[in-house]
């Protein structure tokens, strides 16, 4: 298939560059702010201060039809092997569409055994009610699922906590068991392979943590551990129980696998299994807008074209996502991987090379935060960034205010800033493009609206620049790289004198021959 | 003066672009790790992987001469009036040199206030020991300290806690002093003016909950509140007592603050005073380098010019903050907020549009963690990110281990990805730059050392492109339209027919209007 940027379509757009002004647009078209937002059940969607017109979007749909995007998004949801690298279905969709049978008999699992730990039914192996809940994953098997439970605090069951240990970093696991009684808590280990290196280490440290404070008591690692992994034989032999081990397939990328057991287990045990049901319904809610939607009227495809237009034809090529709502917290983060781990690509999906931008650098902070630090580049800086705004009509929590409230305080901030970029004032030159999406409150169900809302964003993108946006070989040689001094290490264990060559690393031996004595070069 | 782009020296560097290839020169220079590293006591600073030969590295030495960047950095010391738009000094060095009577006034008081709170001689209203610190402030008044807090959980005194508020969001008042007994808890209000919006609406409900949870105790603001602020008598109006009120003066920009009272009241009850004092000694250990050392072996100095050669010559305008260590989680926050107010400013100091990019977009999460998510666009992506990792010798914590410990495989990451990004592999590039710099342990005086390399870093870039680093009139704006919505939203409290016109608000009255009725337009 042709590259995208060998089209008419993407040539028309290329001779549109920098021809729009946000003032003189609002002026001349009346019916822009109407028209350039989607309303539709759950959401508002305004893309009307993104520096397109009507033109520019007309030809934004010519181009997603020259991609094929329509058969591209139908491929997926039938489960066509569109991960063509590592020749596998793309089916996160499947995670909630509630029609596939070893789906649900998996859920059907989990619910189970969430409804046994929060009943006192499976309890520690000294008897005790297990309350902590500790979950060890790195990337995508902590990211979506950490934002999700950082969004639905309020609604966790009382008595339960929830925690994340990512890094290989001591610290990290040091940190988070510091103030929990062993014999309450609970380790879910979360690996597809059973083998990330980080993962494995977390758990050997948590097993020993566990067999010390409760006497290398015989049912330990049958009561304190449960697995979400494909690799059942491997969580097994590990000494976690089979009844335990929940799976997971090949067609559930990492980045996209928080509506899996990876996602599913630790937040059912937080927040009980009735609630992550209803984070799936709004997950499917978004899934079947998207598939079913024309695209004028599409969410997820017109953000992805926009992406587009920023990236390719205006050379804005860092977003920032700035929710107006502490509990969205950990959403810029989740979204940074799924889009830079995504479609952080250069070659396409026949093996070219792309001659022209890919993946955007997503950063972004809760508002007001942002406003009190980074906002300043955004708005004085000499780079674009264009902004995604996100704000809810309520809050989730209910303080007893007079008067003008927190929640009113913040929205004032959501509504102020669009304006302030789009239309700047005296030193501020405005035509700063964004957007802004509007949620009624942040629930269980719109907390799933917008993972798969961020989704389906990037899987848009990666359709159209015809990349694959379902591998990730680029973490590989930073892994191998790692497994290599990782050697040396164990050598220089057994043999202090052991030091790395010049020839071997020619820009590290200094620093690492040095780790190797416990100090710094001199 | 001329702008800097005008001068023979940018030009010369102009003419050396995409000329460099890491491979080869290390190849050719076999001195090449030696050279490119400057070791001193504390730390070793590798920019070896960088995209600069000998050459470069010269003409942008000559470019910091042209720039007259050595009597900036001497008028910064030397207190001139350096922030011109707003007729200041710049002198956070002075907060941690222990010669000016005004600031060990300041610091004096606040240990003697640390001591009487750690060892009980100030006691809540109804006579609990207040363990429970939370500071509310945004922007510079917590981005800084809770980096350090962060940092240096390990130094903790036991039993008492730290807590930051700063969103507006209800929520994050909420979640923050759930768990908490208001007997047991010292607010710290901390705002340079007394006004900052979002703080002062939080002292207001943090005033209502101890009031509330005191049966309106006479004492409950003299023994629960103390305030840092150069505003004494709006303080003092709040109710806070006149001894628990800590200054600080015009010349500590907000984001350069965290070595005054902003970080020295939080930090000193949780670390204790002793702790504080040698964060300060940390800092000032890097003021004295960064003002004494010749530039060709000057941190600060050589990271900012190479800063400036990847965003205006080489045209990478956003970088990684890469800390390889579970601790510095906080850093890039942080640090976002000095590079990005600081330097995120489209004319120079003299009002005069820059014909050049400013200040870069900064973003990071901790290795290994962020290997796992969005390092595939860094190693394969289509845009170039240079990478600033950070690592240590030594861990924070001891968890006993056999073998290969947790800080040596995270160290093996440490070491392996700056390589694989310099040198590539089959189907990874290679040639993208990243520095490495490298301590022996996270403690209070590395903490404090690191912060002060992030402000002289932003003030190096900010001097040679000639713009005022130390003022933000980027956030006024936003705060100016902020306040405009908020009339409008008091206008409907009062009453509920009220709505914004389209004339008014050409972008927003749809979705400002329907939040008024509480709900999504329909």
């Amino acid at each position: 298939m042709e590259q995208i940027n060998s089209t008419k379509e993407w040539q028309e757009l290329n001779n549109y560059r920098n021809k729009i002004n946000l003032k003189e647009l609002f002026n001349s078209d009346p019916n822009r702010a109407k028209d350039f937002a989607i309303r539709t059940q759950h959401l508002y969607y305004d893309f009307s201060r993104q520096l397109i017109d009507r033109k520019v979007f007309e030809l934004l749909l010519k181009l997603a039809d020259k991609a094929k995007l329509k058969e591209k998004i139908s491929s997926m949801f039938a489960g066509e092997k569109i991960n063509k690298t590592e020749n596998r279905a793309v089916l996160h969709t499947a995670l909630r569409s509630f029609s596939s049978t070893e789906v649900n008999e998996v859920l059907s699992k989990i619910e189970q055994f969430s409804c046994k730990v929060i009943s006192g039914g499976h309890l520690g192996a000294t008897g005790k009610k297990l309350k902590n809940i500790i979950s060890i994953g790195i990337g995508g098997s902590y990211l979506g699922p950490e934002y999700l439970a950082q969004a639905l605090r309020p609604y966790a069951i009382k008595g339960m906590n929830l925690r994340f240990i990512a890094n290989v970093d001591g610290s990290d696991f040091a940190e988070k068991t510091i103030d929990l009684n062993p014999e309450e808590t609970l380790f879910i280990v979360v690996s597809k392979t059973f083998t990330t290196a980080e993962t494995m280490k977390n758990a050997e440290t948590a097993k020993k943590w566990i067999l010390k404070a409760l006497n290398n008591h015989p049912e330990s690692i049958l009561k304190h551990f449960a697995a979400v992994s494909t690799a059942k034989e491997k969580a097994t032999a590990f000494g976690i129980a089979p009844e335990n081990i929940f799976g997971f397939w090949d067609w559930v990328g990492g980045r996209f696998s928080a509506t899996s057991a990876v996602g599913a287990v630790p937040l059912s045990l937080y927040l009980g299994f009735e609630c992550f049901k209803i984070i799936l319904h709004g997950a499917s809610f978004m899934d079947e807008h998207f598939k079913n939607t024309s695209f004028e009227k599409n969410i997820p495809v017109i953000c992805g074209l926009i992406d587009i237009w920023n990236i390719n034809f205006l050379g804005f090529k860092t977003r920032a996502l700035l929710p107006y709502f502490q509990g969205l917290s950990k959403l810029p983060a989740h979204t940074q991987q799924v889009e830079m781990e995504s479609n952080g690509k250069m070659v396409d999906i026949e093996g070219r090379p792309v001659g022209f931008d890919t993946g955007e650098v997503v950063f972004g902070e809760p508002g007001t935060n942002g406003q009190h630090s980074f906002y300043q580049l955004i708005h004085q800086g000499t780079q674009t960034i264009p902004c995604d705004f996100i704000g809810f009509i309520k809050s989730q929590y209910n303080l007893n205010e007079d008067g003008i409230t927190h929640h009113e305080e913040l929205m004032a901030n959501f509504f102020a800033q669009p304006d302030a970029l789009a239309f700047g004032h005296k030193n501020f030159p405005g035509n700063r493009p964004s957007s802004s999406l509007l949620l009624e409150e942040l629930n269980p169900f719109t907390a799933g609206l917008l993972l798969s809302w961020t989704e389906h964003r990037a899987a848009v993108k990666g359709f159209i620049w015809g990349i694959n946006s379902f591998d990730q070989f680029g973490v590989e040689l930073g892994k191998v790289l790692g497994l290599k001094i990782r050697e040396e290490i164990i050598k220089n264990h057994k043999n202090k004198d052991y030091k790395v060559s010049k020839e071997s690393y020619p820009a590290s031996h200094v620093a690492l021959n040095s780790f190797f004595e416990k100090k710094l070069p001199s």
